[in-house]
């Protein structure tokens, strides 16, 4: 049976002197293994996660596991709290406009580490524990980083990405639990993990390159990557086995338990890949697709007005069918140019729809869907 | 054919000089009839109203009708381009708290009318005059209390509704387009006009008082109420035939046009049974509840959490039944008490959901679930 | 010495679990005396009662004082964190629009209390008793309308408002302290309470009408002026000393500690008037004015624009004289008239600037302005 | 006499059919001269630039000048109008999150521009003739890219910042009149045209590297840095004479025009070292200092709670003097450490404070003051 542990770590001071604190689950397994580090809802809006968390403790409760999982619900409570009328302001700080996910640390960079010297120390020790020495050096680093830019204090960003990324120092598997807006189910993956990422079984999969760019998953696999190329360079290849993933569980704002323990399981087949649990779930599923990054586009609304969905998310679409129709009344001069108020977006290239907005009531220039173009099927 | 005519009406300058126009299309049919006015978003983020005022000129385009319609789609401009992120903010003055539907005037009462001199002096009119003389008469009210409220400038929403008001002045019928947060379809009728609003064929009505409490329904029948009174205390009887509703057309955020084209159907039913158009529209229909207003109840969150509703809008439910589920993973404290984090909350008696909050996320005291209670079957 | 009690009361659960509590400080005089409650910052903006309360516990803990003292700083702690970027969004509800300081209730008559019965049951009590009795009543019927009307949950609002209700129903004396937007101080005072209202020596006072609108003070002394009523119609005469006051100190979103210990002293000078302290503190002071509640108008802007405020917070003004000026620049259709872009808003009438907006940029309709007209000046 | 046209820029299309514009005023004047664009409001609580722009009318109006001056008061109106309560959220689109002054482009490097071929195709023309041709091309550049762009539809920032980069691409010298939240005067200028920068008579200049960030400055500049580059590797000097600033004029949501008239004449002071006016005005300034950008330095709050400023803006302070105080009522347990409740913070260097928040409740890791440390003196 598991071992469990419940931590709360505190992360605000609010105005009036109480506290915002993370919770934080750690599951022992009754055997040795990775370890997997699970969050959700760094953006305040996007809780599917959150369900899922609680239909994984349900499975870890009842089946054995090799290795230790922490679960963080809830991992930005100040973004989930942060609410005007029904709306939550989740995604960037509201007073800088920063996104949350977007203020991690490439600390290998950031700190000049000398992978040549940390290589030639540990150069002797075996994969793991050479791993197990990286670790620690990395969470000494951001350690350094947090007292080397906190003397006139940190900003409210900085310090969570900091926190979140220090309690995944340790891990062999991150797992960033998203939402889109209104949205499909579809994971971003490196490049270097592609393979590993076909067993979470989504249905559609965005390729990033191996760089960093600000993500949760980049800070965690970043630091990785710069070593196997230093260690390569000096002709020692060892197996790419850290990986991270931004996964996106549907729609914001939401929580559905039903779609949760199909999610749960999709995470517990990857894991099974892993060799974290023995059994495979099965899982009926679909064609996957993937496609790079850059073929992950955005459509802006070319004028104001009421927008009606006519492709939805997961749907396929040809080039020139109409993605979105336009109502704008005011267009209306004489009823014998009725159509002159609607106006129907068609695609440029045949995708599939990933997310679109979850607003009705938009201006020029307001996103409005964003779709894979061209995917490949996955085989 | 009708007779078209579009009015701009300037009704909002902006910091910057640019204007805010409401558009009024007012189509003539072929013979004499009542004047119908229909207005829709008042309320911001309840738009599809607007999908239906489209269906409703594609029908008036192509059918005889008699009288007048007057139709003012995205009535509060101001309220639905007011956004944060993709969020309309369009239930009340964000400076003030004031809500858009409760600023109109019970313009009789508000300038001390003396309907028993008005009945004096026009009671020899047939009833088709006298409607007509009082329509003018609470023109020229609205705009003398216009004038005397004025001299230091008018707010924002006072302006609005009473343009609103002055363009339904002269109407018999009024139509209120709005929609609830994720809502089925219901209707606001006063206890007077009861017999009428059947046949919008709607499933919920929730009938209120005879009497004023600041939307534009009310101030649109309180005047006929008031007049209807005088007149019976001097032994004359006029039928009750001004009508006013506040329509209720599903969820905020959004429009389909299919289901425009049904809920423009309804209206046309009900038309119809006013003489405005000839042929009944063909309607398939389930059974129609209605209930009092104090039996229209909301559930508020007993703690902080996220949500999953359990009962859906227009869904019937039994005293006991479980409406909605909170999950809050914070209150985890062993694996062996998992269900410590989740919180069913029950009905307390039976009814039927019409709506429930479009968030997630939200804390102890939100409004969570509005349900008629004891519905009573309409027969 | 005073005894020195603190209280947290838990007033929000959060979406996360976390909570959001209210510190209460108790502090016992030397000797037998009134009952003061002290809360600050129900609007979540208005903040100097805050400083003014850390004034009060130094004084007090310097000082002998008669009676007890309890205070409330950041009474409302949702709305002091609810922010938008660096606004505090404090004044209502933001789902509701329901203002913080209008969901107190008149609970004599919301409870149907019955009076005569109560005063035939204790009309024999001397006046201090017979306060005891009724507070405790109070208090009773408070408790009784929430387990009536919480059965299906208690609005956030509704929630806030009882506690501090319940806090307050033993008191003889209510401060509940404010702010203006940019204002100077002023006092809302009953008419019935005038001559103490003096005591505070502030420029300004508002004479509102000795009924119930919703606010704080209102729910505070409505069951004495009922009381009141009740007996004098009987016969019986008590003084009228429970008093409730709505306190504007200056602007919000600021604390400063040199005006708080002004602010401070003007209240403990108005204590003094109620023998709660013995000495009373020197103020060197202007001339207070007056006005009933009907003559604090406001001003909405006739146009969108930037507005440049003319005249301040304080500062007297003779009618005609400009208040403020809009500049709107894209009114500009050539150099000759370069005054075109400019208005000057003259006052309708003499008087007195008590606040104006904290905003520059404003569309028509907004409130710009608010000011006593005709004052009277206090002898 | 200047000639005057004015000219109405449709920018952006609402939801209800409704456009907002930018208004442009062109001033030609009785000689030739450099094209001079003047921006404000592109953040829209920034406001004052609008003001100085109605004074630098009224200067021109009256007097002779060289070349030609484009002004654009707001131009941002969507970032001027959006406001929630009284708060103008006008530093970054609400949906993404991205700062308004940071979607401009790099056009040079982002078309992968060749200098080399340009310089060899014009490098006989004359310098005069050189920067016509050379501007004419950046236009056509930024044409290009939005073409290349757009065929998705354009994000409402990228719009908004390449019509504003297009107008500017024919200028000498851009203006980008903005303000801090609570701030002093001061000037961002690149290194190399820091000898200009002077003569603004700016009492604080932050020097940044001559680098492309996503400012209007910097891509006003940065083509020309590209430009006088690829030039030297080639043996030719021109005078780095195209300038762009990024001009901070005090505090944001607030006009003065006392002040406005001394920023206009620090204005001209810079524009008569360039020739465009022949009259120096006559100013009265104190010392000027500047440091590089990586000495601006941010406080961010260590704990929640109210804060009270004791440095202000243009002040200067010593190391180890508190800058500003905290007040949390909730931290005091007794009357004996009343000073519990209080938390002063000091400076870490000696600086100058450049501004601070416009907040007093604040929670943890807010961003509360901005200082320059160890500023240089320029003589």
């Amino acid at each position: 049976m598991a071992t469990f542990e419940r931590t709360q770590i505190p992360i605000k001071d609010l105005t009036n002197g109480d506290k915002l604190n993370l919770t934080l689950f750690r599951l022992t397994g009754d055997r040795p293994g990775p370890h997997i580090h699970i969050q959700s809802s760094v953006h305040g809006a996007e809780l599917q996660g959150n369900a899922v968390i609680y239909e994984l403790l349900k499975y870890f409760k009842e089946n054995s596991f090799a290795g230790t999982v922490t679960m963080i619900p809830l991992a930005n409570p100040q973004a989930s709290i942060n609410k005007i009328g029904t709306a939550t302001l989740g995604r960037f700080n509201s007073i800088t406009g920063h996104n949350f996910n977007r203020n991690y640390v490439d600390i290998i960079d950031e700190m000049n580490f000398d992978l040549d010297a940390f290589i030639e120390e540990n150069k002797d020790q075996g994969w793991d524990d050479l791993k197990k020495t990286y670790k620690k050096t990395i969470f000494t680093l951001l350690k350094e980083y947090q007292d080397k830019i906190s003397p006139r204090g940190l900003s409210e960003n900085v310090k969570l990405n900091l926190v979140l990324q220090k309690l995944a120092a340790s891990a062999d598997i991150v797992l960033d639990l998203h939402t889109g807006p209104i949205a499909t189910r579809y994971l971003y993956s490196a490049e270097y993990q592609k393979q590993s990422a076909k067993y979470f079984l989504f249905p559609h999969t965005l390729l990033i390159p191996n760089e960093f760019a600000g993500a949760m998953d980049e800070a965690c696999f970043s630091p990785w990557i710069y070593l196997h190329e230093a260690l390569e360079e000096k002709g020692i290849r060892h197996p790419r086995d850290v990986e991270a993933y931004t996964v996106e569980l549907g729609s914001e704002e939401k929580i559905s338990s039903v779609e949760a323990r199909e999610d749960a399981r999709r995470i517990l087949h990857y894991l099974c890949s892993k060799k974290v649990i023995e059994e495979r779930p099965d899982i009926i599923h679909g064609d996957q697709y993937h496609c790079p990054l850059d073929q992950y586009k955005t459509y802006y609304l070319p004028q104001g007005g009421l927008v009606e969905y006519l492709k939805h998310p997961g749907e396929r679409f040809r080039a020139g069918e109409a993605l979105y129709r336009i109502l704008n009344l005011s267009k209306l001069e004489s009823l014998e140019n009725l159509e002159d108020c609607t106006l129907e977006v068609e695609a440029l290239s045949e995708g599939i729809v990933i997310n679109h907005s979850p607003a009705c009531s938009l201006g020029e220039g307001a996103e409005v869907m964003q779709v894979m173009e061209n995917p490949t099927k996955w085989v």
